[in-house]
Parts: C-alpha cells; structure tokens; sequence
C-alpha cells in the first residue's frame, strides 16, 4: 500500500485508528470456543464489527506463535479476510543479519513462499543497517522500526544520552535510520504521549508516519498525541488492542468492540478536521 | 538444561561446537527435494552426521518462518530428534513489552502450548528489561541476549559511546542485563573475535556463557576467541553454520558435514585442553 493510498482511506473514513488483533485464546468469550479455530472466528467478528472505523489491524505474532502451527493457520485466514482498503501490520519485532533479514521479509511480505502478505512488519533496530534494509526492498512494503516503545524498559537503554551527540538513543534511531529509506516505506513506532516528546520527535521527522500504541487500556491521551504528533498527511496510526477487542467478555463482545472503535473514530474526526 | 549439564556435555565431547540449523530449501542438495519434508529429512541427516562433535544447534527461526506453517512442523521435527543432552537455541532475535514477550517464552519453552520446547532462544535487547524478564521465569530456560552482533550494522547503534558512562551501548547492555539473572540463566551473543575486545568482555562478565558467530564461514578466528574468551567453565558456545551444513551440496553432504565438525571439535578440544 502506498502512503498516498493510506491517507485517502484515513479521509474517507476520518479515522487513523489501527486496532491491534491481540488474540489472547485464554480470554476470549467463552461461547467460541467450541468452534473450530476459535481465535479465527474472534478475529473474523471483531474485524467485521470494527472495519468500518478503523484503518489498520495489527496482529502482534507473539499470539499466534504461542499456538505452534495452527496459530499460523489462524493468522493466515485472519488476514485473508481484513478488507483490502485497511493497512495490514505484522507486529512481529524481528531483526536480523542481512541474509536472514530477507527471509524474515518473505515470512511477511511474500505470500508464495509462507502464505502471509502484510503491508508492513514492525522491526527492532539494534542489529542496524543491514538487518532492516531487506525488508525496504519490497516495493509498496513498509518498515516500521522500533524507536520509542511505552514500556518501562524504555528506559533502559532507548533513552540513554549519546557522548558525541548528546542525543538519546531513539533519536539516533530515528536521523540514523531515515537515512535507509523514505517516508513513503519507513514508519517508526513511537510510545511517546507527552506533548514535548511528540513535538521533538517531529522536529526530527517531519514526514514520517508514527504507529502509536499505549492510547487507550495502556493510558496516554489521544488529544497530546493527536495536536502534537499530525502532521499534513496525518503522519500518525494510534493503536488499541485490548480497549476495543476485549470491551465485553461476553456474547456481545463485537457489539461492544464496534462501541468502542466508533467512539475512538468520532474523537479522531474532530482532530483530523482541526489539525490535518 | 543447567550449566554444569551444559559443561559436562563440553567435557565429555570435548567440543564446544554449535551447529547452525540454517537450512535454505532453496541450498539443500537436490536429491532430498522429492522428499515429503526436505527440510526435515536435510536437518536429520545434518544432526545424525554431527551429534558426536556438537553440543548444540541452533535452528534460526527465519529459515522456517518463511515456509509459513509446513515451517513450523519441520522445526518442531526437528526439534524432537535432536539428541536429549544437546542444547538447544531458538535463534528467534524476539522482544517485546512484559506480557506479549511472556506468549513468546510460551511459543519457545512450552510444549503443552506451542509444540516446541527449546532450551534457551535468542532476545533482542532494545525494549529493556520488562522485555526480557518473562523469559527468565522458566525453571532451566535461557535468555541469550544479543550484546555484540557480528554483522556490519553493529556499528551502527551497538557501539557507540555513551555519555554517562563512556561505556558503548553493548558493553551497558551486558552490565545492565546481567543484573536481571544469573549466569545459570542469561547468556550473550558476542560476535567480537577481535583479542582485545573479547578480554574487555570477559572483564564486564567473567562468568557468562557467550554465543560466538561469525566462526567458520563468515571469518574470525577460532583460537582468539578461545584464548581470550575462554572462563573456567568452559564458557563459550563457538556457533558454525554453512561451513558445515553446505560443506558439500552433493549426495555426501551428511558425511562433508560430519568431516568439518570433526575437524572443528579436534581444534576446541585442545583449546580445551590448554586454558580451560
């Protein structure tokens, strides 16, 4: 998918919400468990109630990975069905020495060789250069690297100051990295939810589009990311996961999700229409 | 697998030899294609032929990954087949936030869930702590955290100084990790054959166990690494890959194999010998 097509999907349903398929088969409603790939059928609900007001789904693989083979099986029948307008991510944080790399990106991108296509993939930065550029080979693929994540060990070692920079560590990620590719196949995971982080990362890529996660069950505000993080082509997908798919545990868990994922999309209309 | 099963398993076979699983349906020798799992019939003849001088294998999960789920089952085969006192490694590069990295542990170290129980699987450090920890909660698993990698992007983020402490990232990331476990439980990837680098590791971590590539096809020197990466516990896992699977791409490649580890566990068991 390219960055033009993106944006005019995020217009057409004033919406830059991506709605994260953390399949969790231990809490999942009871009731789909008799069927015979329970966490397809979640995923085939939950996508078919919330479609219409997300832009992305982001299944992370750890879940799938969890079930050996037949999660795979889920994962492939699960993209199948995402409506082919919606930018597809596999949140799969890999990373590895060229050759692998270039494997790694046809587990994800090349559908003859393991049955999955995904728009894009997440890619954890450390191995550097070597270990993201196969991934950019693909044309109309992305990459989006990990730069700054929401989590407590985003401390440890991605907010260290540099000697010769006097930057921290993401940011090196970020200058460095946007040099491997352009803003039309490089996208960058960004946890940041305070204004003068997200107003400084902005200065360092204006263009690039940032996957945001922690809005939502993880806290964080959706109006700081949204004013100081849009940028002209709205430059931002904010994730939800378990806020929208885990809204009821019940039988009306896709009803709900759809609740959930409106009222997201509602608040996002208005800051498309004040800051884009 | 704990450690002094590990060091006794070195002493008994004399060899410190990690055998890398990097099979490429796309580099088996032709013969095995008509086979109904060519990975899996390439893998068991590679591990019948080399078990004698081995004490591990590392299967790299992007190999596998990128046949999609028929991947998986070849791994899973393979894993059944490989001699109970060998350890073994998932070289997944995986990490992400606390909860999602502990469905990875489940993916690799739990057999009820996933099918596959590995003893140990590679972790990408970048998301810190939380990242890793959930991997540490299984009794006789192993973290084995990527520090120094071996390939040209190490430069591009691993060693750089740091502010604070003058020290590079990697050498923060070993002091750092090092304190989230034991030596009974974490491991390093250190692609360093350079003698000075690797007597400045053993200085930050004397008693670690450190997973050393870049052995055998891609260069590096097996007797530096010894010499200078050597503890009293033995302490090193020396991994080779293509220089011993694709030795030959011919009928003899089972035999070619078992010719070079033979003649790589011949040099480990003097080094052995002289400073372990």
């Amino acid at each position: 998918m390219t960055r033009s097509d993106l944006y005019a999907q995020i217009r057409s349903k004033s919406s830059y919400l991506c709605v994260g398929l953390d399949t969790d088969i231990q809490k999942i409603p009871s009731h789909l468990r008799s069927e015979p790939d329970p966490v397809f059928a979640f995923n085939r609900a939950i996508i078919e109630a919330t479609h219409e007001y997300a832009v992305a789904y982001k299944p992370n693989l750890a879940f799938y990975e969890a079930l050996g083979p037949r999660g795979w099986e889920s994962l492939q029948k699960t993209l199948e069905i995402i409506p082919k307008e919606c930018f597809t991510i596999a949140d799969a944080k890999r990373g590895d020495i060229g050759n692998t790399s270039g494997l790694y990106a046809r587990a994800f991108f090349d559908k003859s060789a393991s049955g999955l296509e995904f728009d894009s993939v997440t890619v954890a930065p450390y191995m550097g250069a070597d270990s993201v550029k196969p991934f950019l080979a693909f044309e109309n693929k992305w990459v989006i690297l990990l730069a700054l994540t929401s989590n407590p060990g985003s401390h440890d070692f991605q907010r260290l100051a540099l000697k010769d920079s006097d930057r921290a560590l993401f940011e090196e990620v970020l200058l460095t990295s946007a040099q491997w590719g352009t803003a039309d196949q490089l996208m960058y995971v960004v946890g940041a939810t305070r204004a003068d982080q997200l107003a400084r990362i902005r200065e360092l890529i204006p263009d690039h589009f940032l996957l945001v996660p922690g809005v939502g069950a993880q806290g964080g505000s959706l109006a700081d990311v949204s004013r100081y993080g849009m940028n002209s082509q709205c430059g931002l997908l904010v994730n939800s996961s378990r806020a929208i798919i885990y809204a009821s545990s019940g039988e009306d868990f896709a009803r709900r999700a759809a609740d959930e994922a409106r009222a997201v999309q509602q608040e996002m209309a208005g800051y498309l229409e004040q800051y884009a």
